[in-house]
């Protein structure tokens, strides 16, 4: 069944390119060919001044929106892109595609390695949120688009979008960082290596050499997993959604089985997460994110942003992220000011912590749509 | 070296009990025999009213101050625990006990299984604080001791300073709560289980039962360990201690080694830790912890206290602990002053984290020597 307000069915498109010039990365390695998953939603206009990017978080994929059978639950952003939401895909020609190094289709460690003909594994190399932009821009340019509307998204969507502001100011008009940060803190850098260090200490994880193995490095990426989701929510949040209600027992069972609710949904979770992601994809994501401080090399921060005065921004932060707290959304704004851009900063009373930008649809899809809107005039 | 000030060299000691009667636990299982491992500094009064009960946290050990040999560190709170500190040997008689299913010395499960002759493993009987506690006050009888001038410790130990007041009130004449919680919240959980499924993951735990296997699951212990690490120190210490600094390099190696200090600090103590602490009483004492409430089964929290009227209390928590964050102690406050005990409470402003009650030790040392002065008048 699709629901009201959807855009119904959708399916995923594939851009390959660098089949003959190779793709030049920032670790100074290249890439040939590249591929990237795609998905688009909504009409490119006449004069293609409609387009909005959406870059998505360390686990995304790019079905944003829609559904890709009846019997699945719809994109990860489905919440704020179809008709009449945040970014409303009766007015804006809606991209959104699967990061580089990720699993979702585009060129990763799960990709096969035309030289070794199986996939890359660790042979893949190391990525940066600035190769995935580069490579997004490559996208765009096959799309025809010079100019975006806005690039948009959340988490280490917002890293990217940040990274466009940086890297292609000119073909921007609008950049919509959410919860994010310019630069991966030493906490960050710790939960991240955390996950890490659970998939290496994985047996089955063999070096990142395991896709023809029988057992794959679940137990490792699903520890990753957990430790991921406490860092989404927040202390109040977790004490709502479930303080210390045991599950399906009314006491105590003095062994070690899952009892707590909270116990069970980060199993459940780290679990499922398991089905869907590939554990070197997230070794080469995390890294990433972790590499990124977009004013160094830069000068400062500012500097990072010189070229953007013309960009105009909405910086979302949300006071229950202990992640990427507020101050990292004040250090981006104090950036822009420093450049003269035009920013409009929120810093959102919420309690469902980092994951408040996917949570809090009524308040974001009010504040889209209403920058978005003043843009278009 | 001995450092001036310093108690010297000590010895632990060990005390076992229920070898006749066994020992209940709150999970209606029994144990016997139990052994404490303890150490103790000072001297015991004519009157034996001068003995301090110090409990320790997660990893801790009876082995609290002094050294053991010239070339080891000193005791896990030797800052605090020594003539003219904090807890001044010089007045005190202080004693710190391992708890119950640690792996220092008292009864867990490394310990020999009689019934089976060989170690525990996950044959030995799920603890609580409460239990911990219980066995602790059998140890006071055995060193003669009626009353206790103090009980005092930190994060898990401040939860046993509170089970303390609850069980045996008319046995202290104080309490110091301090960086803890009457209630392990979801988020702590979370963390516990976590850590549990690092270890549970790793082949090499093998339900346990690992004590004659060459290899230990240290690799989950290790993980477990450095999840720990983050939650004890501040987004802000962070800052401080590692910032984005790489360790022995100057630029990014695009590949999955250790390049930041923290991703080093991490993994250096997540090895250190397996050389010294046992999985499964990670599991056993995480799981303790996790089952700490209180106020649960009686009735309220400030019930919980009924008995402490008399019990002078110092309550500590710190601004940056947002694994115990201040709330925490001021509903500990709350229920105490609802049974009208003497309170004394402190927010202290610090940037350390939950490490923070190790780390200000000149604050500690004002506080606490202040307060139990008060108290000797």
């Amino acid at each position: 069944m699709i629901l009201m307000n959807s855009i119904g069915i959708v399916k995923t498109d594939f851009f390959t390119f660098a089949e003959n010039e190779p793709f030049a990365l920032d670790s100074g390695a290249a890439l040939s060919p590249v591929t990237l998953a795609y998905e688009t939603y909504g009409t490119l206009n006449a004069d293609k001044s409609n387009a909005i990017l959406i870059c998505h978080a360390l686990s995304g994929s790019a079905h944003a929106a829609g559904y890709h059978a009846d019997d699945e639950p719809p994109g990860w952003w489905d919440d704020c892109i179809g008709p009449g939401k945040a970014f409303d895909t009766d007015r804006y020609f809606v991209i959104c595609s699967n990061v580089l190094g990720s699993c979702y289709g585009s060129s990763g460690p799960t990709s096969i390695n035309l030289a070794a003909e199986r996939p890359y594994g660790l042979h893949f190399p190391v990525i940066t949120i600035q190769d995935m932009v580069r490579a997004q821009a490559h996208l765009i340019d096959h799309l025809g688009i010079d100019t975006l509307f806005a690039v948009a998204g959340g988490s280490m969507g917002g890293m990217q979008v940040l990274a466009w502001a940086a890297l292609f100011p000119q073909r921007i008009r609008a950049a919509i960082p959410l919860a994010t940060t310019a630069r991966h803190s030493p906490m960050l850098i710790a939960f991240s290596e955390v996950g890490r260090q659970a998939i290496y200490a994985d047996p089955y994880w063999n070096d990142g050499d395991y896709y023809d193995q029988p057992q794959k490095p679940d137990a490792g990426l699903a520890v990753a997993r957990m430790v991921g989701h406490i860092t989404y929510l927040s202390d109040d949040s977790m004490q709502e959604k479930f303080g210390r209600r045991l599950r399906g027992r009314e006491r105590f069972g003095y062994e070690f089985q899952t009892e707590f609710e909270v116990e069970s949904y980060l199993k459940y979770n780290g679990n499922k997460f398991t089905r869907r992601f590939d554990a070197n994809s997230y070794l080469y994501v995390t890294k990433a994110m972790d590499y990124f401080d977009l004013g160094a090399g830069n000068g400062s921060l500012a500097d990072a942003f010189r070229g953007a005065a013309d960009v105009q921004f909405l910086v979302v932060s949300f006071t229950s992220d202990w992640l990427y707290p507020t101050y990292h959304s004040k250090e981006i704004v104090k950036a822009l000011t420093a450049v003269n851009a035009d920013v409009t900063y929120l810093d959102i009373l919420s309690r469902w912590g980092h994951d408040a930008f996917l949570l809090e649809v009524e308040t974001m899809t009010e504040l889209i749509s209403s920058f978005l809107g003043r843009l278009s005039h």
